[in-house]
C-alpha cells in the first residue's frame, strides 16, 4: 500500500482526492492537513466520506508528511514551494496541485501569481504532470507539477493538431467555460449562487494566470511561441470545462482520423465519432476528457470541442493517474469510475 | 460471473444500473433491451459508456434474456408483469424497478394504476425489495419488487419510531421533495429545465402512487393500517430527495440512540450526530440513506430527515443491493462509489 | 413626489427596494448608503440599474437622510433600532425590513437575536407591516416593522383557517422551502452555488429566528398562543419561498371558499382554484403570494401551499407596499409587474 | 390604444409577450391564439397571469385577427408565411417573430428552413425589426420579421465594427452561449432538466439555422460577403445569451470610444465601461444588450463580449420596440422594467 499524504484537504480538489484515494486499491490515506480544521474528523467536515475514513486533520508538519509515500499538495499557489524541497529531501515524492511548479520561467510565474518564489531552483527539475505528453518523464519524477483545469482541456484539444503542424500557431483562440467549483471553496461574493446562478459571463478577458501555462505547453508542442487568445467564461453549474477552440487550416488533412489515431492508447482521452458534441455531462465525475472535431461547412476553419470535469482530470484525477504512473501501478487503476449521468 | 439483462436500458434507472454493473466485479451485462433505440450501441445513445461496453440495445425477447442469470426491469409500469412469469419458469431471477409487484392488494394497485395486473398470481410471492426489513426474504426470493424512490427515504425514516411504537402512527405526515430525474426520462413539458428550473412545487397533493406502497409498508411495520399525509414536491435539482417526517412522540424515548442502534449493522444507512442535518448532495451518486433525528424544543413533535439519491438508493443502487443478497455475495459489492461532492 | 433614502442598499433587499423604487411614479430615491461602498456610483456596483440613477452611495447620516420624506432600512439586524429615534423625531417615516422592531416581547427578541436591543421604547408603536392583516394601523404608523419572508408565507396561508377557528391550533406545522437568496448578499461559504446549488437540506430545525415572529403572528390572530413546528429548507434556486402548511380540522368547513371569501379584495393575495398546486415560478419577481387550498383524500388534515418572491412579497416589495399605503397612494403602484416566467 | 392579436400564444415568446403587452399603457391585447388550448382562459395555462386578462385562447382565425391594429406572430416557423398576406390586405400591421420573412434569399431560406415558403412575394417589402441598424424603415413597414436571438447579440457586438472596416471580415467568430428557453416550450428530450441542467454543450456546429440571417445583417453591413464561423452552445440557465465574438483588427482605433459613440443615442444598447465584463443577469427580463469591449494583452484580437436575455431584445421586447416605432410611440414605453437581479 501507498502511504499518501493531501495537504489542504479542505478545499475542493482536496476533498476530491479524498473521494478517488479512500477506494483506490492500493492507496492508504494516513495524513490530511488543514490549519482551519485541525483536530476535527475529516468526516465531520464532510458527511459524504463517513464510513470510508477516521483521520482527523492535522496542522501541516513536514515530520508528520514524511511518513508518507508521497504527497498531495491541494493547496492555494505559495504553499506547496515553501514545503516541497524538504519533503523531497525525505525522500517523499511530491505531486502539486497548485500552479507553483508549472512555469518554466520563474520571472514569468512571480509577474502572474504576485508573489516571489520560494523555491526556483526545485523548478527545472519539476515535470509538469500531463500524462498524454509527458508519460516517461512523469514515471521517473520526483515532484510533479499538475496542469490547471483550463490548461489540460485546451492542451488535449490542440495537441494533434499542433503536433502535426495542420494549423496556424499563430491565430489561436481558447473559448473556455468552467463550471463553478472551479473557483474554489472560498467564501467569495462572485461564487454565491445568488450571484453565479442562472447567469453566464466572461471575466479575466485582459489576462488569466492560466495564459501563461497554456502558451508555455502549446509553444513546447510546436517548437516556437505561439499566438493565443483565451477567454475564461463561468457558467451556471459546478462541475465541468467545455473548451471551444478555434484555429486556421494551414494544410489538408483527415481531422478525425487524425485525433483517433493520436489518442487510439490513451485510457482518459476519448475522441467522439464524426458529427458528435462534446458534454460536459458526460464526463461528471470520470478523468475522462472527450474530444470532437469539426470544420464548419468545409472551411478552413477548425473546430474543437474538449471537455473535461475539472475536479478529475482538470486536477485531482490527474493527480491520481500521476501518481499510478510514478508506482508503477496500472495507469487506469481508481479511476475507473463512470461519470454520474444524468 | 452472473450474467444480467436490463429491459428498459434507455431510461434513467436503467442508464444507472448500467453505471453500476458495469463496473460491477461479479457481473457481466450481456442483454441491454430497448424497443425504441433497438440496433443501436448503447455507448452511442449513451456516451458516458464508452469503453465500458459493446452490448447493443435488442428488442425485449423472452428467450434471449433467459440466457441470463438475472434480469432486471427499468421499464414503465406495466411491463414486467407480462414477462415475468415467463422469466421465472425458465429460473431467471427477476428484479422488478417498477412498480408491478409493489403492492400486496391487487384492487389497490389496478385503482392507482389503472390498469388489469397481468400476473395477480405472482404478487404474493414477490419480496419487497428493502434489505433493511426484508434482508432474509430477499435472498430467498426469485422475483423481487424494488421500493420507490419516496417510499424508501420515508419508511427508513419512520422505520425505527414505528418499530418501537414511539409515535402516534394514525398522524403522520411525510413532506418529501425530489430532484426531476424521478419524473423519468420522457419528453414532457413539466420537465423542461425552463419549467423545473428556479422553481418549487407541490404535486399530486390529492394523491400520489407512492402513497399506497408507503401506506402499505408503514402499515406491516406497526402490524396495523397507520394515517399519513403525504406530500410530494419537485425541487429544482437533478438527483436526491429529502424526506421531512413529523409525528408526534406518544413515549419519552433517546430518539438518536434509537436511529443508531436501528441501522448500526446496515451498510448502508448512516445515521447522522445529534443536532445535524442531512444534505442530499452527501449521497449524490451513492446507495447512501443518511438520517437526522430531531425533537425541536424538546416537543412532542419529531421531525425526521432522511436523503437518498432517487436513482441510487431510491431505485438501481437498491435493485443492485438486492442482487448481491440474492446472489450471495458481499452486500456493499459494487457499491462502495463515495457521493460525488461538490 | 416621495423622497426616499435606503440605509443599506448593497444587500439583496437593498438593490431590490431600488429596482422597484426607480421605475415606481410616485418615488424618487435620493439617498442610498452604503459603508462598505460610499462614494462609489450605485449603478457602478449594479449594472443592471445602468440608466436608471446617478445615485453615489454615501456613509449612513441621520442629517442627509432626514431630508427624506421615507427611509427604509435594509440592514443586517441591529442597525435600524440605532438610526430609527433620531429620524422619527425629525419627521421621517421609517420602513425597516430587518428584524429589529418585529418582536413585541424584548426579551424574547434579544434571546433570539442575541444582542441588547437599542430602542426597547419604539417597539411598542412600531406597526407590524403585514397589509393582508394591519392595513389601516399602517396606513397611520410612524415606524413600520416589516414582516420577515418565511413569516409572510406561513401568515398568509394559515390565516384564514384561524380567524376561522377552523383547525387545532396548537398542531401547527410548516415546512417551508426558501431560495438561496434569503441568506442575503455575504461571502459565506454555505450559500456558494457549489455548496447550495443541486442540494436540498433543511436546516435549523432546533429553532430559527423566524419561528417567534411567526408564533406571535398566529397567536395574534387566535387570542392565544399557538403550537408550531416550523422547518425551514434551502432549495437550489434564487428566488421564491414555498411554505407547505399543515393542520388538523376541528370542523367541517368549505375551504376554499374560506380561502376566496377572506382574500377576494387583496391585490396581493391570489387564492388558486381548486385542485391547483402553487410554483414560485408564477410569483418569481412579483409582489404576489398564491395560495392553494388541499384536503388529501378527504381527511382531516388540510394542506395550504404558499408561494411568494422572499425578495418582494417577502421583504422589498411589501415594503413599497406598506409606503404606498402610509403617503395614501393605491396600494398597488408601482407594484404591478408581472412575474418573470420562464 | 392599440389593439394587439397574438397567434402561438402557448410558447414562451407568446407568453413573453403577454407579460410585456399586458401591462404596456397603450396596447389593449384582445386575441390569443392557440389551436392546442382554444377554449380555455389564457390565465388558466399561465398563472402567473391571473389579474392581468380574461382573454380566452382561440383558434387563429384571420377574420378575427383582422379587427386588430397589429398581430405578433410568435409561432413556429413556416405559419406566418400563410397568414400574412391576408393580414396586410385587411390593414393590420404584421410582426412575425418567427423565420419566415428574415432571409432575402428565397432558395437560401428554403434550404435551411427545409420547406417552401408560401409567401415569397412578401420578402422583398418584409423589413428586418432591429432598430438599431433599421429604425426609419421599421417606422413605415406593414410586415417586421423580428430577429433572432443569436443574431440580435451577434450583430450588434459585431455593429460599429464592420462599419468602421476596423476588422478582418473574413475571418469573424461568434462563439455563442443561450440558456435553455432559447429552444422552446416544446416536449423534447434535449430540454429536460435532467439532460441540459448542470451540462454545457455546443450544438449544430456544423450548420445552425441562424448562420445565413447573422451572415446576410453582417453582410449588409460591409456591404460585401463576411467569412464566419459560428459555434452556438446550450448553457444550464433559462433566460440570456451571451456572444463571445472575435476579430481580428486591420486598423488602430479607440475601440472604447467607437462602441460608446456608435450607442449613445440607443435607449437598449449599454455599452459598459472599459474593463467591465458583461453579465447576462444584467439584463434578465429587461430589453437591453450590453456590451464590454476588450483587446486582450493589446494584441490585433478584439474580444467582444455582449449579452441580451433572448426572450425579451432576442424575441418579445424587441418586437413591442418595433411596434413603438410602428405606431409612433416614445420607443421606450411599455419596456422600461429593471433588469431582475438576482
Amino acid at each position: 500500500m501507498i502511504k499518501a499524504g493531501i495537504v489542504g484537504g479542505t478545499g475542493y480538489t482536496g476533498v476530491e482526492l479524498l473521494r478517488i484515494l479512500l477506494v483506490h486499491p492500493q492507496v492508504q490515506v494516513s495524513v490530511v492537513t488543514s490549519r482551519s480544521d485541525a483536530g476535527q474528523r475529516v468526516d465531520h467536515i464532510y458527511p459524504s466520506l463517513r464510513g470510508y475514513t477516521e483521520v482527523v486533520f492535522t496542522s501541516p508538519d513536514v515530520q508528520q508528511l514524511s511518513t508518507c509515500d508521497v504527497v498531495f499538495f491541494a493547496t492555494p499557489n505559495g504553499t506547496a514551494m515553501t514545503m516541497a524541497a524538504d519533503l523531497l529531501k525525505n525522500g517523499v515524492k511530491v505531486i502539486d496541485l497548485s500552479a507553483d511548479f508549472r512555469i518554466k520561467d520563474v520571472q514569468e510565474w512571480q509577474k502572474w501569481y504576485g508573489m516571489e518564489h520560494a523555491s526556483p531552483e526545485l523548478i527545472a527539475s519539476a515535470v509538469y504532470g500531463l500524462p498524454e505528453i509527458n508519460r516517461e518523464q512523469i514515471k521517473q519524477a520526483s515532484l510533479i507539477a499538475c496542469p490547471g483545469c483550463y490548461p489540460t482541456a485546451v492542451q488535449l484539444g490542440f495537441l494533434p493538431l499542433l503536433e502535426n503542424a495542420a494549423v496556424d500557431s499563430s491565430q489561436l483562440i481558447a473559448d473556455v467555460k468552467s463550471g463553478v467549483s472551479g473557483a474554489g471553496r472560498k467564501a467569495e461574493l462572485a461564487s454565491l449562487m445568488s450571484e453565479a446562478g442562472e447567469s453566464f459571463k466572461a471575466y479575466a478577458v485582459a489576462g488569466h494566470r492560466h495564459l501563461p501555462e497554456i502558451r508555455q505547453g502549446l509553444a513546447n508542442i510546436v517548437g516556437q511561441p505561439v499566438g493565443l487568445t483565451f477567454v475564461p467564461h463561468l457558467t451556471p453549474m459546478i462541475r465541468g470545462i467545455h473548451a471551444t477552440l478555434y484555429a486556421r487550416l494551414s494544410k489538408s488533412i483527415d481531422l478525425q482520423s487524425l485525433y483517433q489515431q493520436r489518442y487510439q492508447h490513451e485510457a482518459f482521452v476519448d475522441v467522439l465519432p464524426a458529427g458528435s458534441h462534446a458534454d460536459t455531462r458526460n464526463v461528471r465525475g470520470s478523468n475522462r476528457c472527450q474530444i470532437a472535431v469539426h470544420q464548419p461547412q468545409g472551411g478552413d476553419t477548425v473546430v474543437i470541442l474538449s471537455v473535461i470535469d475539472n475536479l478529475v482530470k482538470g486536477a485531482s484525477g490527474q493527480a491520481v493517474q500521476a501518481m499510478n504512473l510514478l508506482f508503477d501501478l496500472p495507469e487506469t487503476v481508481g479511476l475507473q469510475q463512470v461519470a454520474l449521468y444524468p
